[in-house]
């Protein structure tokens, strides 16, 4: 068991923000926010599923909404918590240990706030191994595990207790709660025991989240360096290195929804590039040739730092590089790909995995 | 005590549709499923304030949403009661009366269906003495009393349960899972006991609607005697006999928004009047001259019938006589007003009692 401190919080939240797609919140705010919890409450256990109890009572803490709002609408302690707390009353019964639902900005950094303030410890997994921006896009989802009561709560002091049908019926409810509470609300759901956590989450991604993070703060000087080293743990690819030259961003559903156009620079010199996202980045393509697409991962990176940029920071005129890498197995299963892949959110393309495309684009060039 | 039987309710949804001045939904759909549910568990006992004990307590039973959606979106039996028993697991402690949230079609009748399955007496009284189309609208609120816990669900087997901060955001949050369930909710709040519902409540509404309802159904042959003697009972004035030239009607916020236009006929012949509605009538005109405006209550009856017309069975070429009665003196208080008046449906007028705006358009006419 280690414990969670203030460097590992710098970490965990840069490389959050590159598993994070773009999505999952500004983790700056989440960064505050966790470190404040730690001063104030001491640091945080961070448990392995090996350390997990069967009998452990594990419930997942996180922000729903549209990050472009979390940057105003800055969350409360109680807010963290009246979720998880409302569940205990449900329930009838304390929580052990609590979990992100996503690694991916603010939401990997929201439970620390849960965790430290209930004096309880972190577990070193989540549900997506990434961020996605709907509530069923979840691993529990593909397990067949319901979310059974889905507990929300917003700054103001409104709580929320939902028992939907189904996973779908708890995303269309939440979100009409979130956007009612204003564009942003605190979540817990799928509360479960440690043995059904157990093979169903996606196991060290707070690890991972620090590991990359440390490769891009230890590599600031040398982007390069720390994008190549980010890219060999995560079996990455380099899409192409741009300039943004459009930027179209909306609120529309609760969502942060758009996509930037790039102009290629450095080797990509007169090519275009465009990426498509909702909360998260969705696709990547070269003019029409698709690049990525959902569920692997698309990072935006500073050309400069190496430093991910989420959805809602892009601006006309960054230099970017934009990478992408392999999403874990379980998204890549036929419930997988049904629940997060391309046709869901619209778009009309077949999942092909990265690497397959990765494969064709260079074999295109040769 | 007596008990309600299938006469009773057939009076109670005549007398309640009145009452609820075109809204509360369309009472045919709640009388049958009151029949069925008293042929299938028994006749209800009805019981009055004086037989209530203060150590009972007491659950409001309502139907939440647009009245134009409950005509094709039928409420199956699970989901009328689902929100009070999601109450009692939360109270840990069993209801023992039923009550209508308010007296105006559906609304009326719904929570019979409530206290015949769950086997409970049902108390004379509501909190609105009419029909409003706003969940804070109730005389608990203006006794200052908070819903605390509000219970939803819906056919589809949803159950939401909202903590919400008070009044104003049990409306908002409620309305947007009304919205989201489909336009049509069950709903189960301000859950109280009976030393808080004495005092707090407008009592025998039911009695009163099923008196109203004897008149125009003892009376079916001779609609001009029945609604004198409704005129009589109700303290009421006739405001117009028109025919409908014009009818707007929209769903909007969760609500049947619209207005009527009406041309004179019989003594009012040359005049154009007209009614503005959400969900319930608000306001009636004549020309530009305002003849009654909320909380007090505007019925609009078919000529030929004496038979109340929901606002969502208003059509093009009816012949109708449109009636006014002055509303429970709770509503006239400047709360009550601030709550109910035409100012807060968004009016530019300032609220007038009923008599007194017809003591003045008798004196214009002398």
């Amino acid at each position: 068991m280690r414990y969670i401190d203030e460097a590992m919080i710098e970490k965990i939240a840069l490389g959050a923000a590159v598993l994070g797609t773009g999505g999952g919140g500004d983790p700056y705010i989440g960064k505050l926010m966790a470190k404040a919890a730690i001063k104030k409450y001491g640091p945080v256990p961070l448990i392995t599923l090996e350390e997990l109890q069967d009998d452990h009572l594990v419930v997942p803490v996180s922000g729903m909404g549209a990050p472009t709002v979390l940057l105003e609408k800055i969350p409360s302690e109680w807010e963290i918590t009246a979720p998880m707390e409302a569940l205990e009353k449900e329930m009838g019964r304390k929580v052990d240990v609590v979990m992100p639902i996503e690694i991916g900005g603010i939401n990997s950094l929201y439970p620390i706030v849960a965790a430290a303030k209930k004096r309880l410890p972190m577990l070193d997994a989540d549900a997506m191994g990434r961020a996605f921006p709907e509530a069923q896009m979840v691993s529990f989802y593909l397990a067949g595990y319901e979310p059974k009561t889905v507990a929300m709560a917003d700054e103001k002091g409104n709580t929320v207790l939902l028992q939907p049908k189904d996973g779908i019926w708890a995303e269309r409810l939440a979100r009409a709660v979130t956007i009612e509470m204003g564009g942003s609300a605190s979540v817990s759901d799928y509360c479960l025991w440690g043995h059904e956590i157990k093979g169903t989450v996606i196991p060290c991604t707070l690890t991972l989240a620090e590991k990359i993070g440390g490769f891009l703060l230890d590599n600031k000087g040398n982007a390069a360096l720390g994008i190549q080293k980010m890219l060999n743990e995560l079996n990455g690819y380099r899409l192409f290195d741009g300039k943004i030259v459009d930027i179209e961003r909306r609120l529309s559903g609760g969502f942060t929804r758009g996509n930037a156009i790039f102009e290629g620079i450095r080797n990509d010199q007169g090519k275009t590039f465009s990426v498509y996202f909702q909360n998260e980045h969705l696709i990547a393509k070269e003019g029409e040739q698709l690049l990525c697409s959902t569920p692997d991962l698309i990072a935006v990176l500073d050309a400069e730092t190496g430093f991910p940029i989420t959805t809602e920071r892009m601006r006309y005129g960054s230099r970017v590089t934009v990478v992408a890498f392999p999403c874990h197995e379980k998204w890549r299963t036929p419930k997988g790909i049904e629940t997060t892949g391309p046709r869901y959110f619209g778009y009309d393309y077949e999942y092909k995995a990265l690497e397959d495309l990765q494969r064709e684009r260079t074999a295109c060039i040769d």
